[in-house]
Formats: C-alpha cells, structure tokens, sequence
C-alpha cells in the first residue's frame, strides 16, 4: 500500500479514483488545470478531531474554528458549516463577510489578525457576535475606544514554534521575534490596558505556529505549557485556543500524526481547568481533500533529466516551489512499464517552477491526466494570474 | 544624496516626491494600497537601453521586447506601445491577446514559454505573424505539424545563469539541469527535427537568467560567447534573443547595472555579425517606475523589536517575503527627530509577511503614508487574494 492511499483515493483496475470517481472522468468533462474537493473527507478531518478530543476527555468543551485562509471556496465553507462540526477562523474583514455570505453566524466566527487598519476595525466593529482576538497593544487601544466594555480575546506569542514550511525556508528572519500577538514581558501591560478601555479578556489566543506531525509533539506540551502561563494571569479567561498547526504528511518519510497522543497533551494540560478549548486548524482539514487535476504537455530528456511538463505552474498552489511542501503526483491512468525519475515542471517562465524534483514515477506520457495530491489548502486560495496562467475551476464532490 | 534618489524619487521640504506628485496627495486622493507608475520613468529606462545600445555599435541593429509578465497593466503597455521604443516578450496566450488588445501588433510580440499544451499551440498558430520560440523538442514537433514551413525561434540553454533572487533560495534544486529551452548536447536533434517539418530557424534566444548587475557582467560575457555556439551552428539565423536579465538595485549596496559595459559586451559579441539582436528585460524596464504606497496602522515594540504594522501584505508584492528582494520604504512625509530600526511587516497571518526586517527609519506613526520603491515589477502582476487582502488600485502618472 502506497503512503497516501486511503479509501477514497486509491486505484481500482489501473484508474485513479478520487471520492468515488474516475479521475480521468472528471479531467475529461471539465478539463484541466482543475481542484476537486471530497466534501466527505473534509467533513471526516474534522470528525476525526472531534473524535480525538472526546476520547481525550475534553468533551462539550472544545470548539473547532475553520481557518478559512487554507480554502475559502464557497460551496465547501457552505457544505463544512452545514456539517455543524465547525466554526471559523477569520484574519480579515473580507473573510469574515465571505463566512457569513456562506451561512455561517458571527457568533461562530473568531477573528485574529495583525496589521489592522481603522477601516478594519470599523468594519468588524459593526458585525454583531463577532469574537474579537487582540493580536497588539494598538488594536487594544483602537477597538477599546471603538466599542468599550466589549468582550476580547488577546492573543499571546510563547516565542517558541514552528513554520508552516517544516524549515528554515521562509521563517522570519533577522530576529526570533515574530510580529504575532503580546509576549509574557508586556502582558501586564496589554492587561492593564484592556482594562482601562473596561475590556473583558475572555479568551487568550496563543500564536503557536503550524505544520506539527508527530516528531513535534514534544515542542506542542511545551508550547501549551508556557502559554497557560498567560492564561494563569486572569481569573476571566473562559476560552483558550491554541491555535491550529496540525501538518498532514507530504512525503512518503513524513509520518501522520499521531492524533490521540497530540488531543492526549492538549487534555492533561486542561484536567482539572475551567475553560474551553478551540482549535483552528486549516490545512488539517482542508490540504489532502483536495486535488489538483493538470494535463501532461510535454514529456522530454534534456541532459540527464526527463521533464514532464503540464498545464499549470506554481502560481496555481504555491507550496511545492514556495514552501518546499511538496504535491505527490498521481496519474489517472496507470500505463505498464518501470518506474522511471522525472521532475515535473509547470508551465511558467521562472525557474523556480518545479512542481516534484526528481520522483520515481510510473510511465507518463503527453496528453495524460496527472492528479497532484495535498492541493486542498493554500493552493487556490494563494493563487495568482502570474504570466496570465491563472485560470483554473474548482468543484465540490459530495 | 540617497541611494534610490533621482529626478522623480525625491524629497521636497519633507514631502516624498513622485513623477512630480507629492506623494502624500495621491494617498489622499486615491487611498491605500496603490501602485503608482511613472509612465516618464519607464519610457526613460527603455530609451536608456536605446542609447546604450546605439552607443556601443548596434545601432539599426537591435529590438527591446518589453517582458509583461513583469507588469501588465493595461495602460502602461499601451503607454510602452506609444513610445514606439518597444515590442512584447510573451509567455503564454493570454499575454499574447492582451498585448494586442493594448494596441501592440503581432508582429512587435516574440512567443518564450515552455510545457505548452495542444490548445496553447492552436491559439497562437491562429496569431498571423506572432515570432514563435520553441522550447522544447516536443514544442519543435506539434509546432511544426500546426504549420510546417512557418519560420521559428529555439531557445537553447547556455546551462549557465543567475536567479531573479540572486540567491540560492529560489534556485532549480535537485539538478543543475533546468526546464528551459534546448541544450548543447541535444540542438543537432532540434535542428533536424525542425527541418523535417521544414521549419526555418530564424532566432535563437538565449535563457540567461536574470537579476544581473555590474558584478555579474563576466558571467553575461560567458554566456553569450557560449550561446553564441548554438548561432553559428546554422546559417539561417537571423535574430539572436540575448534574453532579459538586466537588475536593478535593491539596497544601497546593490551597484547600479554599468550599463554601457552590458551593452559594450554585447556590441563586442555581435561585431562582424550579420545578426539583429533583441533583449527582452522586465526588472530593468519597469520595477524602478513603479512605487507602492501603504498606510501604516500599527507601530508598536515588542521585546527588542519596533513593528512597524502596514496595511497590505506580501500576496500584493512578493518580492521581499519570497525573493529576498527588499524594497526600500520612504515615509510620505519626514518628521523630525532620530533614525530608529524597525521591522516593517504585513496584515496577512504568515510569519514570512515581513516587508523589511530591521531597517534604520525616520520617526513613523500610526496614520502615517509610506512609499515602497520598486514595485513596478514582478508585484501586482504576481498578486493574489490570499486572505482576501487581495484589493489594490494601480495609477499611471504621465
């Protein structure tokens, strides 16, 4: 058995199926480049949390909250909101319109950005049941002024955590100080001013980072442990979310999560604790329902390498050339013959557009439908009409 | 004197200065974020290119192909088409139409792109007159078979060259071995492949890489005395497309381009030749007329560090965060009082949504309208809607 394979994405006589459909069926009636997305299997990541944290012992008290940065597409916000398993995450005025624009209640809606603008402010200030998070002393002062005696969250920095690239790539560099939240030396100070805006700190947000799997549950305790720290400093805090972060594997080597023992941490740190917990997680839920269907244009030996080319670049799910996150590719159609290395290259004119390096690969040939796993998060929602490729469709499998 | 300072980039009384506009008035006017682009300076960049070419011996003798993948915005092609200065690099079929419908003819556009699909092929064989480069054997073959008899480019690859991030980050990794063009080993095999369908080799363009500045001018000289291999090869060749390439400076420092030495090695290669050559720069023509002007909503220390919060992030301009190419930020207007270090960062929620990590700035505030300089390039035309933060306005100055 492959690593990604799994009841609905697996094949059956030499086809590749996705929730329950020939994928080439699908590339031949609605072309190419494409994302399906398995709403069961959307819902099922989050059931599959929700199980977890049951079993752990935090039952009727833990929320889920969508981060809907990871996938914004529509008809999935609408069909995740029906399942009534989750809430969201928003990170702007936008997203939280659009959340609402798809059925869901403000009150379900927790906000959480940096960098906010008065605009900004103004506009979420309107919105009735909105969760408001203070990601700085400047919000705090801006949305106390705005609306005083309200109800915040604040969110606060451990100063430890991991990126989303799983590597040093794209971390913030030239300091370990990150922009996000209020660190442990000026939260007497943020306290002290919500206060004096008559702020009600119900909730205390941590910035925890992302991409955990397994190998990272031993900085996940730590992380939980210095920021209850914070929670500790108030006897009003009746939320602590601790951020999503949960990665799901890319390669073969990457080993799942381990679940249970990550809700396991999470609920023996609040034993015997008065407050809820929310989760945010996006790509956990939303990454490997998805996949990104493209066509083979080009099959070519140049030098020692062979380069399969398709019909779409990094511009369409930036992760693999951006963020070294890389898509395991799938043909429709296994063709006999050995495994041969390819590297699989899109369609844009910069070097860096290279979807797969170097993987062993069935035979493929041009005109072929090629099936990218993992390409349910940050893929279309990041994705730009660089070279004027931009074009691309989505559809929601129920 | 600044580094970035020049004619339409400058200080009056405290008030930054752009193409003649103070800058603090266009934010005004038109608010923020906004890309403003000084329709004299672009035409000022090619008309260098122009004079430098001219002077180094090849006058008569050379195009300048505009790269819009840098910048597409329709009215500043239309304004590049009126200067009668430039032709069109293209990269897919959609930039091909959308250059014709800002007036540029099918005849001004040279075709560079690779992992081309059928239909790719099919509409652009219906351009009449559009110069085709081909990339790829496999692009020689379903070119050749649209229209076999039509005259053609080759784009061969030197297997030399810089990145646009000159920096490893970005780099082909895996191999030395990229997606572009043909190679040394393999032309003999283009060549007769392009002759059974009777195609005539017209240009060979070059993959040069980019990002070049006066230090990698040695490397520019071995390039193309190595491509130059691939043009003596044939007697057909009438065009020799030495690609783009041309840098800009990014800090201070970044030497600027010595232009006239680009061009005197150019001229040095080409003399005695009965070659046309054509460049085709993006960076060069347009990243320094183009300024970017955002709000600063948050100013704010945490631990060590000055953020500096503003209101757009790195999915309107992916340089900075992705590239390692900063861009350097001016205040619309000077307040008195001492440089601080600061940290400019993004609204978007990603810990790579820095700007400029630990830069000395005069005294900045909260409502305060801040310039970033060269943003004409590779910045709107790569934006997206990640967070949906992707609203932006984009101005010609003339």
């Amino acid at each position: 058995m492959e690593w990604w394979e799994r009841e609905d994405l697996r094949y059956g006589d030499g086809e590749l199926e996705f929730a329950g459909r020939r994928v080439e069926d699908l590339a031949e009636q609605f072309g190419t480049p494409s994302f399906y997305y398995n709403g069961r299997r959307i819902v099922a990541n989050v059931q599959r949390l929700h199980d977890a944290l049951t079993g752990a012992g935090l039952e009727g008290r833990f929320a889920v909250k969508y981060a809907m940065k990871a996938n914004r597409f529509a008809p999935l916000l609408s069909h995740l909101r029906a399942s009534g398993l989750v809430g969201i995450d928003a990170c702007s005025p936008n997203e939280v319109e659009h959340a609402i624009a798809c059925g869901f209640a403000a009150e379900d809606i927790s906000f959480t950005a940096g960098s906010l603008s008065d605009h900004d402010l103004q506009r979420l200030s309107r919105i009735r049941g909105l969760a408001m998070t203070c990601d700085s002393m400047s919000v705090i002062r801006r949305w106390g002024a705005l609306g005083p005696g309200r109800e915040i969250g604040i969110r606060v920095n451990p100063a430890l955590g991991i990126s989303r690239a799983q590597n040093d790539k794209l971390r913030y560099s030239g300091t370990n100080t990150t922009k996000f939240g209020i660190y442990r030396e000026q939260f007497a100070e943020a306290v002290a001013l919500a206060r004096q805006y008559s702020l009600r700190i119900k909730k205390i947000h941590f910035h925890t980072g992302c991409g955990y799997l397994t190998p990272q549950l031993d900085l996940w305790d730590a992380i939980i442990d210095s920021c209850l720290w914070f929670v500790d400093q108030l006897d009003t805090v009746e939320i602590v979310n601790v951020g999503g972060g949960l990665g799901v594997p890319h390669v073969a080597e990457d080993a799942p999560l381990d679940l249970n023992r990550w809700a396991a941490i999470l609920a023996r740190h609040f034993r015997g604790r008065g407050q809820r917990v929310e989760i945010e997680p996006g790509d956990y839920i939303a990454k490997d329902c998805g996949i990104l269907l493209l066509t083979i244009n080009t099959v070519e030996k140049k030098l020692e390498t062979v380069f399969v080319g398709v019909d779409a670049g990094f511009n369409l799910a930036v992760e693999p050339a951006v963020y070294g996150l890389p898509f395991q590719p799938l043909p429709a159609r296994l063709l006999p013959g050995e495994k041969q290395t390819v590297s699989i290259v899109g369609n844009i004119n910069e070097a860096l557009d290279v979807w797969y390096a170097g993987i062993a690969m069935p035979p493929l040939t041009e005109g072929m439908t090629l099936a990218l796993i993992n390409a349910g998060a940050y893929s279309s929602a990041m994705a730009s009409n660089h070279c004027m490729r931009g074009d691309f469709k989505e559809f929601l499998l129920v």
